[in-house]
C-alpha cells in the first residue's frame, strides 16, 4: 500500500535522467509520462507523503497520477479517518491537481490527462471520483471492498453491464476488435518508429548509443571493474569510506550508475564527486538527495531499477532499515537489483545511543528470501561486497558498512573477492591439518577474531578464523565448500558479531557460542560502548576456552 | 525521526478521551495541552503525513507542535530536497498554522502559543524560523548539523551567549533562581491544586476515581480475568476471531482498555461490540479508527500508553509489520506494553498472494529485544497470549492471529494458560518414559504435529508435540524446565511453522530439521497454498523418519 505511488516517482525520475543523459537535437530516444493509480489508502500511507513531496520538489512534469476516489477504505467511509484536503495538499507539494467529478465521464478523464501533459513542470494528481462496486447492489459502500460480491450480486451486476450471464470471463467482440484493429496497430507503429529513431541515434551517436544499450540489457560495460581499488595492509578506512572509494571507481567506468542517500551523503559517503547533482534544472545530474525520506527512497530506487536504463543505489544509516524494509521486501519480491548502502552498522555508533545502534537489523533481514546482505570486514571485503551487488541481475544488496575504522587484513587482497561471493571462507587458516576450533565473524569482529586467534595459539589453541560476510550467499555452496569452511567435526566454534544470536546456531552448532548482543544498546562513546559489550581478544579467548 | 509527532499525537488522543472519559462538572481532572517539537527532518518523514492528517481528522485542539524551521538538514540547505509548502499542507489537514518570523523573538511565540490555546478545533503547527546554530560561525549552515563545534567556534558560541568561557557547563544564577522561584513553586502549587480537585472528585465519583487509579498505576482492576472465555474441543474458530472474543470480555471488566486498527478492524476484528467510535463528537468512545495508517498507529500506541492512564491495543496484518516495525522498536526501547493484535499470519492467507503473506516476519521480530512475540495455537492459547499482553508492564506484546479456522486441540484447555506464559509447553505427551523425538510447532502447525504424532505413534515412533507460542518467553525459562519440554539427548527433533527456517536451529539443533518456508509465499487457495509448501501430515511424518 502506498509503494505504487513512490514507484512511479521512481520511475518519473528515470525518465527524466535518461532523457536528459541521452535525448540530443531530433533524436527524443527517451520520452514517454510516467502514469500510477492509487487510491484513498495510498494517500492515507506516509510513503505518498515522502514520494510525492520529492516529485513536487523535482518538478517532475511528465508524472501523472490517476486517483480513484470513491471515499471508501475497507472498513468504512472514508470520513471516518481521512477527512484532509488532498487537493490542497498535493497543491502544497507544487502538483497540478484536477478534479474529474465523474469517474464514468471518458471525455472528462482524457481532457485531465491532456491538462496534465501541458503542465511541464509539476506532476498532476488527476482525482477521479468513482462509486466502488459500480452496478452492485452494494455500490458505494466498503462490502464490495474486500469481499466477494456473492453469487446473486454477481448476477446483478453481470446484467447492469450487459455481460453474459453464464460466463465467468467475458470480454466482448467488441474490446477484441479494438485492441487487435488498434492497439495493436498502434503498439507495432510506435515500436518501428522508435527503432528508427534510435538506428539514426546509433549511427550519430555511437558511443551514447552502445552505453543505452548495455544499461538496458543488465550487462554492465566491459572494464567496469578497471578502476576498482584494492588495499594494502597498513590502510586503516571505515568500510563506508571504502565504499565510497569504490562508488567513485564505479562512476568512471558505469556512466548509468547513479544514486544518492536519504540526507545522510556525508555520512553513508554516496555522493560522486565532480558529478552534478540531479535536479529540475538539470536531470543528467547522478547525485540524487531523496530528503529525509528513507522508505520513499527505497521504493523509488525499485520504480528506477524497474524503469531499466540505470542502475542504482541508496544510503541511511543501517538502524533505518526498519523505516525502508517494505521497500526492501518489494525489492526481493520483484527481483530488482538495487544496492542498499546502509553505514553505521553496529553498536560502535556509540554517542548516538540505542535508538542508532542495531542490533537485531541483521538477523531481521537475514531471514528474508533473496536478498544479499554482506558486512564486509575491510577495504578489500567492501570492493568484493559492491561488484556481487553490481553483477547482481534478480536481487537487492545490502551493504552492512562500519562509521569505525577497519584495518585492512592479511590476505583479504588475495582471498577476499572470491570469499565474499562465496559468503564465507577462512581467512586465516589453522596451523596443522584441523583446527581445534573455529572463531567465525562477520565486518568490525573479523580482526577482533584474528587478534584472538593470535592468543590463542600462545596458549596451544590451534584455531581458524572465518570471515562469514553473508549468509545468504554461503547458505548456497556446495556441502564440500561448506565442510572446506566448517568442518562437521569440528564442534568448537565461537561466533563474534556485535548484534543479535538471533540465527547463529546455524554456523555455531550445539557445542558453540555466540558472542552477541541481545539487549538494545547504550550511549558512550564508541570504544566504551565496545568494550563495555564484551566484544575484546580477552572475552573471545576465554568464551573459546570455556567451550 | 518522525516518530515524536506521531507519539505527541497519540498522547493529545489520550488526554482527550481520559477528559471526556473522566472530567465531570467543576472536575476538570484531566485537562492539558500536548506539546511536541519537530524539526524539518520529521516533516519529510512519511510519518508525520499520517499523524498529523489524522490528528487534523480528530480536530485535537489541545495539541500544539512547535516547528524548528532552519532550512538546514544535514546534507545542506533544505531546498535541496524539500520546498513543500508545510504551512498549506498543514491546512489541508485542518491544523492552525502559525508562523514566527524569529525564534529569538520570545514575545511571538508566546502569543502564537495563546493563539494556538484559543483554538479548539483544531492542532497548531507554530513553525518558528530559526537560525541552527545560532552564534557559531557556521551558523545557517549544515556544519553545525551533525558535527561538533570544535574548539575555536565553541569559544566563538560562549562569548556570543556570555558563557563563562571556562566552564563546559555554565548556567547562570538567573535560570537556577526562575527555577528555584518560579517553576517549582508553581509546580508544586499546580499539583497541590490538583489533589485538592482530585480529593472532591473522589468523594463524589468514587468508581471513576478509583478506576482512574488504577488505571493510572499500570494495574489491573480485580477480577479483569474473569470474564475470559475457554474453549472446548470441537471449537474450530480462527485465533483472531478467538481474540476477538477475548477483547469482548476484557472491554467489560476492563474500562480503560481500548483501541482500533488501521483501517483493517473488520478483518483484525479489533472492535469492541457496543462501544462507540473514538471521534472529534464523542472522545469517550474506545474504538479507535486510525485509517490506513500502520505506522502512525504504532508510534501514537507508544504515545498512548506513555500518557498513562489506559491500556491500547492496534491491529493491522501480520505482513504489513514491516510498516510499523520502527515504532515497535520504539515500543521495547521505551518499554511501552502496548498490544499488537497482528493477523493473517501465514501463506494460509491464500489468494492475495506474496506481498500479503508473511514469511520472514515471525524471524524478523524474534530477534528484537524485549518484545513478546506470541503466535498461539487455538482458542485456549490465544486467551492466554491476551493475558500476558494484559499484564504485560515493561514489554509490548505481539500477537501473530490466524485468518483461518484452528480446532481447539486437547489439552490446551488445562495447559495452555500456563505453557503460553511458559513460551513453550508439551502439549501432547510421548507415551514411554522418553520420547524417541520431538515435533515443535507453533500456532496454525501445532495441530498438524498433533496429527502427525498420530501416525507416527502408528508405526512405533513415540514422539512428543511442544507447542512453542513465544520463542522470547521459553528462553527466560529455567534450564530445568527448558529441559524437561527439550531433553537434550532427544536429538530427533523436527520444527513445524509456516515461516522462514531462521533462528529455528536453536531448538531443532545439529540433528534436526525445520518444516518452514524460505521463499515468498504464492496466490492460490489458502489449502492449496499449505499442501503446496508441504505443509501435510505426510510430509512432516517423512521428515522425521528421515532424520
Amino acid at each position: 500500500m502506498g509503494q505504487r505511488i513512490a514507484m512511479a516517482v521512481g520511475m518519473a525520475m528515470a525518465e527524466a535522467h535518461l532523457a536528459a543523459t541521452y535525448n540530443k537535437e531530433n533524436f527524443p530516444v527517451v520520452d514517454h509520462y510516467t502514469y500510477g493509480l492509487c487510491g484513498d489508502g495510498d494517500l492515507m500511507e506516509g510513503i505518498s507523503h515522502e514520494a510525492c513531496s520529492l516529485a513536487g520538489h523535482l518538478k517532475l512534469g511528465k508524472l501523472i497520477v490517476l486517483y480513484d476516489s470513491n471515499d471508501i477504505s475497507l472498513d468504512g467511509p472514508t470520513d471516518k479517518s481521512f477527512t484532509e484536503n488532498v487537493g490542497k495538499r498535493f497543491e502544497a507539494y507544487d502538483w497540478q491537481h484536477i478534479l474529474v467529478e465523474d469517474g464514468n465521464d471518458l471525455d472528462a478523464i482524457h481532457a485531465a490527462i491532456e491538462t496534465a501533459k501541458s503542465e511541464k513542470d509539476k506532476p498532476t494528481l488527476i482525482e477521479v471520483k468513482t462509486v466502488i462496486g459500480y452496478g452492485s447492489v452494494s455500490q458505494g459502500t466498503s462490502k464490495v471492498h474486500g469481499s466477494p460480491l456473492g453469487k446473486m450480486d454477481a448476477e446483478n451486476v453481470k446484467a447492469f453491464y450487459a455481460f453474459d450471464k453464464d460466463k465467468k470471463f467475458d470480454v466482448s467482440e467488441e474490446v477484441y476488435e479494438h485492441f487487435r484493429n488498434e492497439i495493436i496497430v498502434r503498439g507495432e507503429a510506435t515500436q518501428k518508429e522508435w527503432e528508427e529513431l534510435f538506428a539514426g541515434y546509433q549511427a550519430a551517436y555511437p558511443e551514447l548509443a552502445e552505453q543505452y544499450a548495455v544499461a538496458h540489457s543488465g550487462d554492465l560495460p566491459e572494464n567496469w571493474a578497471k578502476n576498482l581499488p584494492t588495499y594494502e595492509v597498513g590502510v586503516n578506512s571505515a568500510s563506508r569510506v571504502t565504499s565510497k572509494e569504490t562508488i567513485q571507481a564505479l562512476a568512471k567506468t558505469v556512466p548509468f550508475l547513479w544514486g544518492g542517500s536519504a540526507d545522510l551523503s556525508s555520512s553513508n559517503n554516496t555522493m560522486v564527486a565532480n558529478e552534478a547533482d540531479f535536479e529540475p534544472a538539470h536531470f543528467a545530474g547522478r547525485n540524487i538527495w531523496f530528503g529525509v525520506r528513507e522508505f520513499a527512497m527505497a521504493s523509488a530506487m525499485n520504480g528506477i531499477q524497474l524503469h531499466g536504463g540505470t542502475k542504482v543505489y541508496g544510503g541511511t544509516f543501517f538502524v533505518f532499515l526498519d523505516y525502508l524494509k517494505a521497500a526492501v521486501r518489494l525489492s526481493a519480491i520483484q527481483k530488482v537489483p538495487v544496492t542498499y548502502v546502509l553505514t553505521h552498522d553496529s553498536v560502535a555508533v556509540g554517542e548516538d545511543g540505542p535508538t542508532h545502534e542495531p542490533i537485531e537489523q541483521l538477523a531481521s533481514l537475514r531471514c528474508m528470501p533473496n536478498v544479499h546482505v554482506i558486512r564486509p570486514a575491510d577495504g578489500n571485503e567492501t570492493v568484493a561486497a559492491w561488484k556481487i551487488a553490481m553483477q547482481s541481475k534478480e536481487t537487492p544488496t545490502v551493504l552492512v558498512l562500519s562509521r569505525q575504522n577497519l584495518p585492512v587484513m592479511p590476505k583479504t587482497k588475495e582471498l577476499a573477492e572470491d570469499g565474499v561471493a562465496k559468503g564465507g571462507y577462512v581467512l586465516s587458516k589453522q596451523q596443522g591439518d584441523k583446527p581445534d576450533g573455529i572463531l567465525i565473524a562477520t565486518g568490525s569482529e573479523v580482526n577482533l577474531a584474528i587478534q584472538a586467534q593470535s592468543v590463542l595459539r600462545e596458549q596451544g589453541k590451534d584455531v581458524s578464523v572465518v570471515s562469514l560476510p553473508s549468509f545468504d550467499l554461503f547458505n548456497r555452496q556446495s556441502a564440500e565448500y561448506k565442510e572446506s569452511v566448517l568442518p562437521k567435526d569440528v564442534k568448537k566454534r565461537v561466533s563474534v558479531e556485535m548484534g543479535a544470536s538471533f540465527g547463529w546456531e546455524r554456523y555455531v552448532g550445539d557445542h558453540g557460542a555466540s558472542i552477541s548482543i541481545d539487549t538494545f544498546g547504550a550511549s558512550a562513546p564508541g570504544d566504551t560502548v565496545i568494550r563495555e559489550y564484551g566484544f575484546t581478544v580477552e572475552r573471545v579467548v576465554s568464551v573459546f576456552n570455556a567451550l
